[in-house]
């Protein structure tokens, strides 16, 4: 690895592709949850590019996304460059996203240390954020090593991926503020049932894989060689293209429906040994669905978020939101239901209780099927 | 009482004022119940009328509305004569409305046999409801006695009055097919407690109170005067105005405001010593709830009524209107509820669950204390 300057240069890939069919009404193909304005006036893309401020400039922020949600994701980020926006072809799971992300990366900058970070998450404390991004930026920059930030578990959560810790490193740090806590991966562990996951809790060695990972390019590359080699080798043809956009384009149209479907967890993560866990000093939820957005918004003394015109009876704990324009809303009224989501948009409305919201994706399966529901997806 | 034929003119009139706020947000105080095509092509007022066919000409149906539905009213029963579309200048409970029957009935045919009946009710056996009606008016037109149809109760409810009855009585009747079985009334019984009800049930001696009346002018007009001597004047000075409606009109102005407000069970009918009972061998239902108009619609294999534009995942049991034009219908989409209740019409949604559809009632009444929500009552 060449240690001139250009190769400390950090850049962060922002992988915004997802259909973000959990918040549907809200959540379209073309306009799925990261692209929404769920928290307030920013959408989650937005905040997140907001969030990297004084950290990387946006001119080293790159955004994969897909051909439909492209237009949307450059009016929301006007500051970033137009060809920083890469469109995959087709999804082709996380590992041909990271590959692709990395290819952008390194045409730019052989050397650099990148952040691959979801873009529909929600984190508060930014401050925080960016410190420990900060220092795994540091130790990539100096260790052969794929960093992943995990996060602290608060709860006995089924619906995320762990990963088991093992001895606590010290790696040398940059800045004198650095405290991030930083441990060998042990073993990434698939969703759990609740019993074993109050295990996880209790012994204090597992966080929850939050898909946030940092590495140097080559260090990347290395990896994928070893264990991935058809999409490494498509990886450096994509490269090769250098800067112009029409030339990568072309290339991933040819190479996107050739490669294998696999996560970059059971893709790399899995299988390397140069893996290391820095523990987020943040808050983080990547507000999987409906119930799980209702924790970030305001609610009433009967526990009710109500982003509508509503009336409620007997009714609390609900989370009721009215997304049509203002002169096509109308009164929404609750009479005596409880945890209940209510989701208004101009083409439809969910009704579903906060504790099975995950169904969602279920009802997205069954409108997939009727061609007249198209129009909805 | 004079034996002539006229006498025995048969006149229905039919109380069509109520609010309906049970069914908000499909009725309002210009369409309440009656008015609305809860059971498809036909209102309940349009089915009350047509249920008489064959019994009472359109001639002699009259229907007590009030102001702001009279022009529905007429609209929706053109073969009615205008002049018996009678409004209330305001509402004054049953007793009120029944003087005023009696006395358009009796400035027509002062020895009539008239029937009060409601208009939101829903009978589907219409030629076995002619037979009862049929024998009541023989009764009442040879006897001095107030006719009320009583309901045989089938299950322990305690949302109607009761009535229990004494001996059994055998009665002239006109008719070769004459069927109705008659009781003495013993007492007018209030909504009771549930474990009070199911003693009425054991007893077999109550009836539901289905607030049906059959009586001949004179035998109502004996009644209010003992009873009900203020509500008897004013009777006498409408019956005086003959047939000007526009002299009548005056005359309500200037004397409902003076009446009591006193329902006609409590007027009359638990003072009166010559009520009798007409056993009703009819299905009969007032449909007092969303909940009870589910029984009376279809359902899918899930028990969902579903009359819109739904798609459902693992819901049941929900009943789902949508009253909007089909060109502003959307998608309904539910997904794990059971038992609710969803209505949408042009300007405002309801979400209640069925056993508590009830309280829509509540509703209407915080709807009715907040001025920006005038125009959804």
């Amino acid at each position: 690895m060449k240690n001139t300057a250009s190769s400390k240069e950090r850049y962060v890939v922002l992988m915004a592709g997802g259909r973000g069919e959990r918040f549907w009404p809200l959540s379209r193909e073309k306009t799925p949850k990261q692209l929404l304005r769920l928290l307030g006036r920013k959408s989650l893309l937005q905040l997140a590019v907001e969030r990297l401020q004084g950290l990387v400039p946006p001119s080293r922020v790159f955004v994969i996304t897909t051909a439909v949600q492209a237009a949307e994701v450059r009016r929301q980020l006007p500051r970033l460059p137009r060809a920083n926006v890469v469109i995959e072809p087709m999804g082709r799971d996380t590992c041909a996203a990271v590959a692709l992300g990395a290819a952008v990366v390194a045409a730019r900058c052989p050397g650099a240390v990148m952040a691959m970070l979801p873009a529909d998450h929600v984190i508060h404390d930014a401050a925080r954020f960016r410190q420990t991004l900060a220092d795994a930026f540091d130790v990539a920059a100096r260790e052969p090593v794929i960093v992943t930030l995990g996060i602290p578990p608060t709860e006995p959560a089924t619906g995320y991926g762990y990963i088991r810790v093992g001895e606590r490193l010290e790696l040398p740090h940059n800045s004198p503020r650095a405290d991030t806590i930083f441990h060998k991966a042990e073993a990434f562990v698939e969703k759990p049932t609740v019993e074993r996951a109050r295990e996880f809790l209790q012994t204090g060695r597992y966080r929850w894989n939050a898909g946030m990972f940092v590495w140097s390019v080559p260090t990347l590359l290395r990896g994928l060689e070893e264990h991935q080699p058809r999409i490494h080798a498509a990886c450096q043809r994509w490269i090769a293209t250098g800067h112009s956009p029409a030339r990568l384009a072309r290339l991933l149209r040819r190479d996107y429906p050739t490669l294998p479907r696999i996560s970059i967890d059971y893709a790399l993560m899995e299988r390397a040994t140069n893996v290391v866990v820095a523990d987020a000093s943040f808050d983080w939820d990547d507000v999987g669905s409906w119930s799980a957005l209702a924790r970030h918004l305001p609610r009433d003394a009967a526990g009710n978020t109500l982003q509508a015109d509503c009336v409620t009876v007997d009714a609390s704990g609900n989370l009721v939101l009215d997304a049509r324009p203002g002169s096509a809303r109308t009164l929404i009224a609750l009479v005596g239901v409880q945890g209940l989501v209510v989701v208004h948009t101009r083409d439809a409305v969910l009704i579903v209780p906060k504790d099975q919201a995950q169904k969602v994706r279920d009802l997205v399966r069954k409108l997939e099927t009727e061609p007249k529901y198209r129009s909805l997806l």
